[in-house]
């Protein structure tokens, strides 16, 4: 009987999780029951969400929270070694809701998609660009932001995987596209690597009056990661009939009590624009169109990526608490299989 | 040679305008050139964007800043008396851009709408429930804010005209509606006159509970003429996929600079809200079926209105004016022909 390798909740962190909140455990791998089938685990995504769920809240569609003893959740892709359902064969390559383990014996529910046979992209790729995040890069874009060719597209957190996909998009799309990012590095990143338009650096003093000069006709659609302060600056920059899909408030997830509050939502109402949030599930009709675009634009090397892959499922924990720290760039992935 | 009385625009107010920023003159009515008519107007709806163009600003979708010499801008209903144009016939109730006069010589250009012949309705209900009041409401509802049958919806400044449309369209469609307006009198007529399943007093203390207290499933639907400290208040009640038509900011046309900012915006992100200003004008497709719809509403007693109406056109500078500092219930119109 062969075995398998998991990571458990061990218990709530208290701020930033420590090694001591998970550990390592090793099982025989169970049999597979009519229904179902037995996964292993080749790549690992590791995502923020998941360390709101360790805090045991249930968030809607992000997922259930964690009580102790349980396997730490996360999406992955796989390839399945033993099948008893008939939509899923052995030698096939899955994305799913697999968890922090090389190997799960799953049903239909945890599976997301699957990876087409013949695949022009690499493995990894199916949780990043042409996966969860390129998908939410392309539904906030097409389903809200509805770019139209000559326009101008703003994206916040242009360097990280959601934001530098959301600007090659729009930018394939024939937009002008200005990302904002902290500091030189990463704004080189996003011009030289990602291909944006210009970029603009939050942090120097100078951002509201380098912002308004890399948007001398406004702006059309505001790739919203951030919220927050950014958010007021770019609500005074917006064109009447504006869209702004919110991805994400990276600015306060830990700043909620020292927001000042935005002070130009008065604007919606002025330009008439449209401000939502979105979450990549609901969209899921959408996905095999975007996913096919995606994978086109990767495969042709005009949607370029960053990768930070830990080596081996131990690995997890630490690469976790590194990611939530800052420590990554691009897609923070485990390679769970070599 | 007949004669036509204006109300022009003598000079930019300072603050509130007083009667001496109007000036009355009679003039000679022109001839009706080709392609052109002539129509005597009836009633004169008086709207409080008219102020905001005094200043001499121009407000995209609502219209030009205004010069000393020009006759105040204004919807009205008046009838065709004499018409050089193929469209319009002598006799023919018109809806349009008119103006403050008594009579005016027009193009296809200044007109909306025409009134059906067959009318159901007061002539005064087309600048109100019927008119631009309605399809307000309407348009808010229908493109933004899509209520589903049993769901909530809160509706602010629930007396007013718009309002008061917005909560009764939606409890026609079967939903839950919920006024918010100020003081015992305003939530007596939203309730009892209007219909409203309840009200809220927003001036009352004990507002944020009597709030909770009457949306016990949480909000759906937030129709938002106000903005400001209110709109904070509801994105907190607010359902996941919630939808905001903002129809106006009330609270903040005069208080801009005082209003501490919007602190519960991540709530778009988190409940991926829809949150989306929006103009009457934007909407002219679904003109035709919102009318219609409101048309048969009134006819049937099911869409209430209320109207404060000034006599004759020299009374409407002053009407206007006190309009603009609240003396008025429901749709301000000026009666300029008996």
């Amino acid at each position: 009987m062969s075995e398998s390798t998991h990571i458990i909740f061990r218990r709530k962190p208290n701020g930033l999780p420590i090694s001591e909140d998970f550990e390592l455990v090793r099982s025989p791998t169970p049999a597979v029951a009519d229904g179902q089938f037995l996964v292993e685990n080749l790549y690992l995504s590791l995502d923020p969400y998941v360390r709101m769920l360790m805090d045991g809240e249930t968030w809607t569609f992000r997922g259930a929270g964690l009580t102790p003893g349980q396997v730490m959740p996360g999406r992955c892709v796989g390839v399945v070694r033993e099948s008893r359902h008939p939509a899923y064969a052995a030698g096939q390559h899955l994305v799913g809701h697999f968890g922090w383990q090389t190997h799960a014996v799953q049903d239909e529910a945890a599976v997301e998609f699957y990876v087409p046979p013949q695949s022009g992209v690499p493995l990894s790729a199916w949780l990043g660009a042409c996966g969860a995040t390129g998908l939410t890069a392309w539904l906030g874009l097409q389903t809200i932001g509805e770019p139209r060719p000559g326009e101008t597209v703003v994206v916040s957190a242009a360097a990280g995987s959601v934001g530098s996909a959301a600007g090659q998009l729009a930018r394939a799309w024939g937009c002008r596209v200005i990302g904002i990012a902290g500091g030189d590095e990463k704004c080189r990143l996003v011009t030289e690597e990602f291909g944006f338009d210009a970029a603009c650096d939050y942090k120097r003093p100078d951002f509201a009056r380098d912002l308004r000069d890399q948007t001398p006709d406004g702006v059309d659609v505001y790739f919203d990661n951030v919220g927050g302060a950014m958010l007021d600056e770019i609500l005074a920059r917006m064109n009447p009939g504006g869209r702004i899909p919110v991805c994400g408030v990276l600015s306060q997830y830990n700043l909620a009590s020292e927001f000042p509050g935005l002070r130009n939502t008065r604007l919606i109402f002025d330009k008439r624009l449209r401000m939502q949030g979105y979450l990549v599930t609901e969209g899921r009709h959408l996905w095999p169109r975007a996913r096919a675009e995606l994978e086109a634009m990767v495969a042709a090397g005009k949607l370029n990526y960053r990768e930070t892959v830990a080596e081996g499922l131990p690995a997890a924990p630490g690469a976790f608490i590194r990611m939530l720290q800052g420590g990554n760039i691009g897609k923070q992935l485990v390679r769970v299989a070599p």
